[in-house]
C-alpha cells in the first residue's frame, strides 16, 4: 500500500482525538492542591496541558489499537511518555541549556514562572511518568507494568534521550560524521519514539520476537522525524512552529541537512517513510493510522 | 530497650559497609561509554560515588535485614533511592535554586562541570533509579518491582520530595506555622526517608497491614532528622558538614529551631527518637541497627 493513498482525515481525526484525551487525562492527574504546592502543580499543568502535537501518545495508542488494548490504559501510558517528553522540553528550554523563550507559541515555563519552578516542575513530571506506569490503572498485570517502566526508563536516561542530548551538547566541540549524527539522533529523539511503539506492543502483549517489524517501523520514522526537524529548522516558519528556528546553524551544529544538503535529506526522509510503511505489510487497514502518521512526520509544517 | 545502650560500633560498621556497597554498585551501574556521552556518565559518577552518608540505603537495607532479604537486591534498591536523593541535591545546588558551591566537601556538580551537564546528570540519575527498580536483579517478582516503583515515584514527586521543595521555596513569601513546617518537612525530607523503610518492607514481603510500626518509626525519625538538620544549620561546623551553613536565617526561612528555640527543638528531636525506637519493640536484637540509626540521626555532626 502506497503512502499517498492514505486519507488525511484519518490522521486529523486521530491527532484531534488523542490531543483531547491526553489533555483530559493530565487534567485528572494534576488537581491543584490547596497548599503552597499549588504553584508547582500549576506549572506542571501549564507545560503538560494544551500544547504539543502528542505524536508519542498517538504512536503508542495507534500501536496498541492493533492489538485491541483497552483505550483508557493506552492513553494513560501515552501520558507517561508525554510527561517524559514535556519534562525534557522544560529542562532543554532553560537558560543554561538552549535558553528558549517560546514553546508551543507561548512563553517557556521558566519565563512564565521562574527557573527554580521550571527545574522542579520538570522533575515532578519525570516522577509522574513512573507513578502513572506503576499504577494498576495501566494494567492489572505487574509484569506489564514493570516492562513498560523498564522500557521508558532506559529510553529516557543516559542510554537514551539524555545521552543523546549530551552528545548534541558536545557536537559544537567535536566534528561528527553522518554515522555519529545518526547515532546521536537515534538516542536523542529516536529512543522515545521507539519506546512509544514498544509500549503499545507491550500493552498488546506482543512477545519480544513478534515486535521486530514494529521496531523497524519505529527506527525508520524516528530518523525521518529528525531529518524533517532539521529541514524545518532551515526552511520552516517560526510562527507556525511556535518556537525559535535557524538555531542549529547559529550554534555551529552538525545536522543531517548540513551534511547531506537539503534535497538529498528530503529524499532520504521520504525513502525512510516508504520503508517504515513497508514494515507494516503484515497488517491490514487497522494499521492505516500508523501509515498516515509516518507520512505526517515528514510532511508536517511544525 | 533504651537508645543509649546501643553500641556505636554497630552503626559505624553498618555505615561503612553500606557506603562501600553503594559505591561498588554505582561503579558497576555507570560504566563510562566510549562516545561523547562520557562527560554525562562521568558527571553522574562524580555525584553518585564516594560522597554522602548513605542514610537512605542504610535504612532500606537495615529494614530488609529484619526479613532476610537477599543483600544484593536490597543494596540495589538502596542505590535507586540514593540516585533520587543525589539527583535532588544536584538540582537543589543549581544557581537558580540554592546556588551552592560545595557539597560533601567538594565543588558542586555545576561548578565542577557546568550547569547544563548538572541538569542532565540529575535527570539521568532520576531515570536510573527507575531503571534499577524495573530490573529483575531487584526481584524476580514483577509485583514487588512495581510496588517499589510506585512507592519511590510518589515519594519523590509533587506529593513528596519535589512538593516539599516547592513549599520550602514559597516559605520566604508565606508565614508558616509549626503545623505547616511539619507538613513541609514530612514531604521534603520525610517522604524519601519513609520510602526507604517502606521499600525494605516491600522487599521483605511484609503485607501493608504489617508495616504500621515501621511507618511510625520512619515518620518519627524523619521529623527528628529535619530538626537535627536545622540545629546543624545554626550550630554546626561548615568544614565537617562539607557544605554552606547558616543559610535558613539568611533566606528568612521559617524552621523548627526558629519557631521553637534551640533547646526545645533539641528536646523534641530526642523525644522523637525515643518514640521511634519504641515502635520497634516487637523486634529483637535484629533491629539494633535501626535503633542505632535513629540515635545517630540526632547526634550526628554533619
Amino acid at each position: 500500500m502506497g503512502v499517498t493513498s492514505l486519507p488525511d482525515s484519518l490522521l486529523k481525526t486521530g491527532l484531534k482525538r488523542i490531543q483531547g484525551e491526553v489533555d483530559a487525562a493530565f487534567d485528572a492527574l494534576l488537581p491543584v492542591p490547596a497548599d503552597s504546592r499549588a504553584r508547582l502543580v500549576e506549572a506542571m499543568r501549564y507545560a503538560a496541558i494544551g500544547g504539543g502535537k502528542r505524536v508519542r501518545p498517538l504512536l503508542l495508542t495507534a500501536t496498541a489499537d492493533l492489538y485491541g488494548v483497552d483505550r483508557e490504559a493506552a492513553v494513560r501510558a501515552g501520558c507517561a511518555i508525554e510527561a517524559i517528553h514535556v519534562y525534557s522540553l522544560i529542562h532543554d528550554d532553560l537558560p543554561c541549556m538552549d535558553d528558549d523563550d517560546l514553546r508551543h507559541g507561548k512563553p517557556t515555563l521558566h519565563k512564565q514562572f521562574d527557573e527554580a519552578t521550571a527545574v522542579l516542575a520538570g522533575d515532578s513530571l519525570h516522577a509522574l511518568a513512573f507513578e502513572i506506569l506503576s499504577s494498576t490503572d495501566i494494567s492489572a498485570d505487574p509484569f506489564i507494568r514493570s516492562e513498560l517502566i523498564a522500557t521508558l526508563a532506559i529510553a529516557s536516561g543516559k542510554d537514551g534521550m539524555a545521552g543523546g542530548q549530551m552528545m548534541d551538547m558536545e557536537s559544537g566541540a567535536e566534528d561528527y560524521d553522518l554515522h555519529t549524527i545518526t547515532r546521536l539522533q537515534q538516542l536523542k529523539t529516536g529512543a522515545l519514539l521507539a519506546a512509544s511503539v514498544e509500549m503499545g506492543a507491550i500493552l498488546g502483549r506482543v512477545p519480544q520476537e513478534g515486535r521486530g517489524h514494529l521496531r523497524a517501523y519505529a527506527r525508520d520514522i524516528g530518523l525521518a522525524f529528525q531529518i524533517a526537524d532539521d529541514l524545518l529548522d532551515v526552511e520552516g516558519d517560526a510562527d507556525k512552529a511556535g518556537k525559535a528556528l535557524r538555531k542549529d546553524e547559529g550554534q555551529g551544529k552538525q545536522t543531517f541537512v548540513a551534511l547531506m544538503g537539503v534535497e538529498p535529506a528530503r529524499e532520504q526522509a521520504r525513502a525512510l517513510v516508504e520503508q517504515a510503511v513497508g514494515h507494516l505489510a503484515s497488517h491490514g487497514s487497522e494499521a492505516d493510522l500508523l501509515r498516515a502518521l509516518a507520512r505526517y512526520i515528514v510532511e508536517r509544517d511544525r
